[in-house]
């Protein structure tokens, strides 16, 4: 007999199995089961193959199914579900939170302390499956214009809108984005579309500059390695005709010395959000921001209404992440998918859901 | 023939000297000139005794006039003038922006690039002389309930308010306040003003706390030296029963450690205000600071609207500043109060203006 | 047999009747069953009793268990409950929303569009029975310190407090508060509470403003019924040594020229709240709306975090209650309650739950 | 001998003379000397030349000089004028705030009580003259891909954008727009730049409508003149499907029955901006408005920073302006325009400058 639910499991570092799992069942009549279309790999899903999770780890007695960016077809809906039906494409957000908290009754379900985040040690399962069970409120409907390929880059998407949100990028603003990866692109093109007066890209790797310049259009900087950040922030100021700095900006790397030359590179008042991930523990040039009077915000995830805007984004064609799928593996195959993302290999590399 | 307008300058680390300089003149129809009541000395004061200056350094060729917290009497007024009349009794706001840049106009003149701030080397003299001229729109009449002493005071209370206004104190929030000097305590005094819920302040110098506790009536609370940050934090939490952390975290030391205490002992989405100065590059969890979504904001000075909040407070009694007056030498003693608060005695000490 | 759960319903304009309904079961794991202490009265009570509802009415057929402001003591709890147990004491917030919604989900629960709230007809029975089930987060526990009369008063309290945070009252600002009853005192003394800096209040019942003048310790206006607003304002101002207006207006009548009179009051750039609901259709000065660059708000019911606030301003003693309780009547009286509102006698009176 | 400042007078309805009126001199070093290049006709210049005035007018004695939308070439500098030189093309922004009192230091001029604005009887001259006396940072450099003719647009662009900015337009929202002359047709371009989801705008003149469609390329509504305002906003709702009204509304014409139709049309906790003037009593839908919880905000001239974004806007081609300028007359027949723009004629209609 066919495998009903086959999933992708990690047990450990590098030891990823596929095994059938039992099809969730609807109890909760809000409740929706999707049929995965397409599941991306990103950062964090490589951390996990490469060393078995973060904090928490997955082990052989509790291997976990992978994956939380994704798209797919409404298959069966629960008894009260009104807003969506079988056959509906939609985009996922893959992180459940639990309604009843103040910071969910406040507007800020991200800060959920019951969150149940998609592939989550040890007993939260990823959409890396046949199917997966979702609130019917969490499934976003995609419009005909988008592919169920590029509805898997809605949740990177939200990403880069919560984080530009969090800056409130306003047009006239300058703005530099740290990183040419998926988010500091995703995060550029926001900029762009909430109206940014001029946004820059800075990277140590020229050739994805390269891309990034083309993908958007933008100036690109190349910070040096032998400079000190002070030094790089003066070079892009006078390389980008700034006399003082700009007003945003977005940090997308999790890499220190990127941080420090971001707050060097800000005008007094401005904004800098911390998007990426990266040291635990990161020195800032605490003198330099005490006289700019500046803020930092850290970026957790997304929060109400991104998914929203990135579908809005996507939808009137202000944002496109066409460009940015590199490569699509069958199911069976998710393992490339990692190894090649490992590898730099591409911008999203995606997996095929499972085939009939 | 008696000096005309006394000045006290400073030529060096360590050197001060009294001289005789001329009075300024009105040119400018809206400038007005004060007889200089009382000034207070504050921690740049010590900064500029021990070192000279920070950055930029006084010199034999180019003293300084010190001071920068005063009250005075208003002397005589430009043709113009139409809000104080001599013979008013003012605080001074110390510090003269350009109200041409797109800062000042802004509403941001503490970040304005041509400030002109009392005693700033090399050549923007300082309170500490008998006659100080400002435009009229920076003298604050003071109600007939404040001591000319008292409305020293005005000025660090407007460096409190500006940094409670910067992290939004509202009705209910916890608020840890980190420092018990001067700032510390008016920091805390303008929280509990603005309505927070509770109102926590920690010190390493229990003597301090003990005159914060009678001072605020506020829950204190004393950090180890061999704990971690974390722990610290975690104790913190678990002595005042919060759950959750604080909402509202004003740091008011400049101490790194400190720093790490309050940004572990923040909720999620919390706001971390640094308004002590302290080190120029300092370490920060920014691990934790990701997860918790939270914002960082540096408080640079005071803004339009600070001195008239801080006077607020100071006439509808919400805060008094009466108990932090420590000590009142004459004019000619001024290096005694400098010595005075250098070796920690007292809380604000202050220089009376030349008498008759 | 005595009766199980004792209801007071509305079957009618003027036409009240006791019943025994079926007490409540719990089946969703996070709701609880509350036994009632105390319902208080309010003016749609009131408007319920002579009308028989607002929009949508009640009937024999459909008849309405009545109250929905409410204190009680937890009597059995779900399965999943972990915030309340069995004898708590509470505050009842009395609108249950869907958390599914846009609205809900960004933190604007008082607008979803599938709330069901308390004595709504035709179907969302209120308080006004021995049990009342809610869902656990929507009873607030008390403070020792507050009796459960006290805590009937939360209700408008947190309609003050959603008002006021409206408003964004801040220390230093003029407020002025239009209507001195309940909904106006409470609204006065959260601004108070919020660090306002002057709060006046008017009403053209000197009576009422006796009674405010003693419970709020604040200054007083009776608007002349044959002044325009305008005239009106204009007096306010004078008498009051205003040069330029408030920078809040809290509206808590309904009254259209009481509203005229408070925009007229307010300073250019000024917050006017409207709190209170009167006429539907209400002629507003645009012309002197528009060059003083105002921003009106309506305020409807309360949003996440007002319950919480209102606690703490009981509890912390910032604002009190007690004063306001004019009378209790028991159960089987409750037409008492609502006869004795409708002719204006008393603040809030109460009804007690039902007894054993 | 040739007249060295030509102007154009009004000095009473329908009454203008042209005089030869002494060349301002330069007395603050901050000032600059404008050879005016093109202004502007608005309606107020109309209801200017229809009424001599609205509440203050002009007279044989005291006639004014017209004129407040401008763009000129620097032809003199005060002496201390660094960010201008002779021979810079420029945009003038026409109203100048005393930069001294509480507004104009919170970053709010435009509520300057001292406003010299231009074209304001009895006493502050326009810009419809050969010369015209600003502030430096009064006057906005314009790029080379802009004309002359084009940057007297910035004027009421920047109406728009201040507008816009207090509606806080973003990515992603639905917004109608009240009116489709020129401030209408910026609002909803700047709207767009904004990063609105979908503009819709809506006029009782077809004709308008077709020009505001194919500019913006945008959905039109036009209401039904013998609807009452709920039904147009129903049908409007019905006509986009919109399932919940938009979030913003842009009040472009001051009509009445315009304003509570966009009120209707308004989804729960949207804001409402009033742009346009019109009758200075206006009746609202307050119970509508009420349970709504919704903000109204008016909408005064421009404020810091407008000036700045609208050359941003037009820089980058996000706005373009050109499409709107319907006639140039020169000088001397400034009258002509007026008439024109009266009669309808066009949509915005200019004046040359003084001509050698």
């Amino acid at each position: 007999m066919a495998p009903e639910n086959l999933s992708c499991l990690l047990s450990g570092a590098g030891k990823a199995r596929f095994e059938d799992r039992p099809v969730p069942e609807i109890t909760d009549p809000h409740d929706i089961l999707i049929r995965i279309a397409y599941v991306g790999v990103c950062g964090s899903d490589v951390h996990f193959w490469k060393h078995g999770g973060v904090t928490r780890k997955v082990s052989e007695e509790e291997p976990l199914v992978m994956g939380h960016e994704a798209s797919g077809i409404v298959h069966s809906v629960g008894s009260e579900v009104a807003t969506v039906k079988p056959g509906d494409r939609v985009a996922i957000e893959p992180g459940f939170p639990c309604r009843r908290c103040n910071r969910c009754k406040a507007g800020k379900y991200n800060l959920c302390p019951k969150m149940q985040f998609a592939a989550d040690p040890p007993h939260t399962h990823g959409t890396l499956a046949r199917y997966f069970k979702i609130p019917e409120d969490f499934a976003y409907k995609i419009p005909d214009s988008l592919s169920l390929e590029e509805a898997v880059l809605v949740e990177p998407l939200s990403v880069a809108v919560h984080g530009v949100r969090l800056a409130d990028v306003r047009p006239g603003q300058n703005v530099l984005v740290l990183g040419s990866g998926t988010i500091g692109l995703l995060v550029a093109a926001t900029a762009k579309a909430f109206g940014a007066g001029a946004v820059f890209i800075a990277d140590i790797n020229e050739k994805k500059l390269e891309f990034a310049k083309e993908f958007l259009g933008c100036a690109t900087f190349v910070p040096a390695l032998d400079s000190t950040p002070k030094e790089n922030a003066a070079r892009f100021e006078k390389e980008m005709n700034l006399d003082d700095g700009v007003e945003v900006v977005l940090e997308c790397t999790g890499v220190e010395s990127s941080a420090q030359t971001g707050i060097y590179a800000l005008t007094p008042g401005g904004v800098f959000v911390q998007i990426g991930m990266g040291k635990p523990d990161q020195t800032l040039p605490m003198g330099a921001m005490c006289e700019k009077e500046m803020v930092v915000k850290t970026s957790f995830r997304y929060a109400p209404g991104d998914y929203d805007i990135s579908l809005d984004l996507l939808g009137s064609g202000k944002v496109s992440v066409k460009p940015l799928i590199s490569s699509i593996v069958p199911f069976e195959s998710a393992t490339e998918a990692w190894e090649k993302t490992m590898r730099g290999e591409g911008i999203k590399n995606l997996i095929q859901g499972v085939q009939e």
